[in-house]
């Protein structure tokens, strides 16, 4: 099933219009039934949270289309039959993928590969092997275009097949010295984002990216690490996706080999070989590219409140991301609004009176859905419902698992 | 409760005769009572057996205790307060200790320290500073005096007390280079040995040795190894005693580190510094030293038949010991004799009988001692009583767990 071109334009308005990430904008599909009515709705729903929402204009998006398609790029919709199935079972997927180069790759198997961007030669020299193996056993290498083991990850596997996952625009290369890399890259692979033509990637793009690095991937491999690096936030993601982790181990005294060390540590598959991920991997094949969900249990262990942010970029005075919460776009949730499309408006003292009974049980300590309901003493879909606004106007985040805080001042 | 010198003596001698290996030891003593009536009923097992066995004298035993006294050591016999209880805990645990130095480290926490002798720099930097923490942390450092991580583990550790495990006579320094360290050894700590004064180590009791090293340690640690090294025999030991192993990683570019990265992928906790080891062990602290059996159960994945042995010399020509199975000494065994001292001798023909049959149920794969009880038909106090001879006679090997096999000519 393919969406039609107006279908299309409708949710690129949607996902690119202020405030609304993957699971708002599912949240609203899920109530307004789909992408227009949901823009209809969205200058009321702002105005009962108290604030005007910026709405991407249709001539915004035509341009962005037309940008993409100039480059020779397209959209794939959440749902369509190219949209890489793995992708679509991470709970933040991106309802519309920009994708340039040949985007059949996406649908075979993928495995991640990524460490750090100052990596050692043997490293490097290690990736290179890995991602060569890894190609020749049939897998696609999906990466992030960054120096160091991202480009030696691509580089290996351009014959075979690599994604590269951008945290910017489809035509915004960064770093710049992988332009040719890019050029090469999507002759036999293929570039995705979910970013818009012309944007130039932020600091806290780039774990954004990662979760779509992890959730394109069977497995994702790091392979030289530090302790603080945006390749562990890579493997949190792919954890928390239930996909395997894979580390490459190090020696002790090797500060890039810490990352590495501690995943495994932490239950991460020791991985010395590219034998370690195909045998690991392999029973996931030969099922039509369906994933088994709950591959793996999220574990303790990893620190949401350590910045790894800053580490992405080369700019050494990029701001560090907010320092207690992941960003909201990334932040998991299990809400599930009523089915039902839209109920009866509530009355706006009704609407007050929940608000503030909902805002006084939240705080920066994220409690579960479920324990919110209870103790509002009200229906599971009003309280979604002003959860949504809640969400769309900043107050409130939503963590992985579906817990939610308050975001404080 | 400590042996009498006239015990002690008998004691020796046992162990000393020819055949008579810890297991074997201990079910002459179940049967007989006592070591003097084993070696009073050893002639006549040996005839029914078909050979003779060499028993050694008074006068052997007494020169090898006054050679023991000479140079300020003494015997600690299984059982008594001296004798290190983890080592005690293994079924193959010498009946005597010939201790130097200060014996009283034997009875601290202990952690082996294992690796290679063709070590790395980093590897032995790694190993003096993991020594030197453990050390501070209140655990005695145990290791096997070889060149190399061994070497390094002992000197960083010689404030705080070390313990060397020789594979041949206390008075047979092994390898010679290593004759000053162990006499800054022994004036801090102490060295062992199960194995007579004056003799020369074999190849052969490099491995036999390797367990009492694991033996007397809470947790070993492997830090340098290759695929096919005396550490992994140890680790394997360790493992097979319940104890924890501990491996430090490396590079999987380096030869080094694959023997490690191996037992990381086997269930090895991964040690990048002493609190890994430490954290483990400390549940296991505090209790008086007694250690919980089954801390681990033996995982699959070790292969008996790999050669490890001459890895342990220096000497490029030395002779590798048999292919297919452990030395017997090193064998396990779960058999109990019966605890009634001893039955009616068997009828002439009956012994012959019963022989036969268990030969016949024999073969090169090991079988498990109730199986073969129950397949030949017999009591079994007459099937455990045959298999003493035929262990003495070398007709039969036991292996870990107590399975039993036949040599094969």
């Amino acid at each position: 099933m393919a969406l039609t071109d107006r279908q299309r334009l409708d949710w690129l308005r949607l996902i690119r219009s202020e405030s609304i990430g993957p699971r708002t904008f599912r949240a609203l599909m899920n109530r307004f039934g789909g992408a227009a009515a949901a823009l209809d709705a969205l200058p009321e729903l702002a105005r009962t949270s108290g604030r005007s929402i910026r709405i991407c204009s249709v001539a915004e998006a035509e341009r962005e289309i037309e940008a993409l398609r100039r480059c020779g790029g397209r959209l794939i919709a959440l749902g369509e039959p190219d949209y890489p199935r793995p992708l679509q079972a991470i709970d933040s997927a991106p309802p519309l993928l920009l994708v340039l180069g040949r985007g059949e790759v996406l649908l075979r198997p993928c495995v991640a590969l990524v460490g750090s961007r100052n990596a050692s030669a043997a490293g490097l020299k290690f990736t290179a092997r890995l991602a060569q193996d890894l190609g020749e056993a049939g897998f696609v290498v999906v990466s992030g275009l960054a120096r160091g083991i991202d480009t030696a990850a691509h580089g290996a596997s351009l014959g075979t097949g690599t994604v590269a996952v951008l945290a910017g625009g489809l035509d915004e290369i960064y770093p710049p010295q992988n332009a040719q890399l890019f050029e090469r890259l999507i002759m036999s692979g293929a570039a995705i984002s979910e970013m818009p033509m012309g944007w130039a990637p932020r600091g806290r793009d780039f774990p954004q990216r990662n979760r779509l690095v992890s959730g394109l991937a069977l497995g994702t491999v790091v392979v030289e690490a530090a302790r603080k690096s945006g390749s562990l936030i890579t493997a949190r993601f792919a954890n928390e996706q239930g996909r395997q982790v894979f580390a490459v181990p190090g020696s002790p005294l090797d500060p890039r080999a810490e990352g590495g060390n501690h995943l495994i540590r932490e239950g991460a598959t020791l991985c010395a070989e590219a034998a370690h991920v195909i045998e690991a991997l392999a029973p996931l094949l030969g099922h039509g590219g369906a994933l088994p969900t709950g591959l793996a249990q999220p574990r303790a262990g990893y620190d949401p409140e350590s910045e790894y942010l800053w580490d992405e970029l080369d700019l050494p005075e990029i701001s560090p991301a907010p320092r207690t919460v992941l960003p909201p776009a990334i932040a998991g949730s299990d809400l599930e609004p009523p089915s039902e499309a839209v109920g009866e408006a509530e009355g706006e003292g009704g609407g007050d009176e929940i608000r503030a009974r909902v805002l006084a049980l939240l705080g920066a300590a994220p409690v579960s859905l479920d324990d919110l309901i209870r103790a509002s003493g009200r229906s599971a879909r009003d309280v979604g419902r002003l959860l949504i606004e809640l969400e769309l106007d900043g107050t409130i985040l939503r963590h992985p698992g579906g817990a939610l805080s308050r975001v404080m001042p």
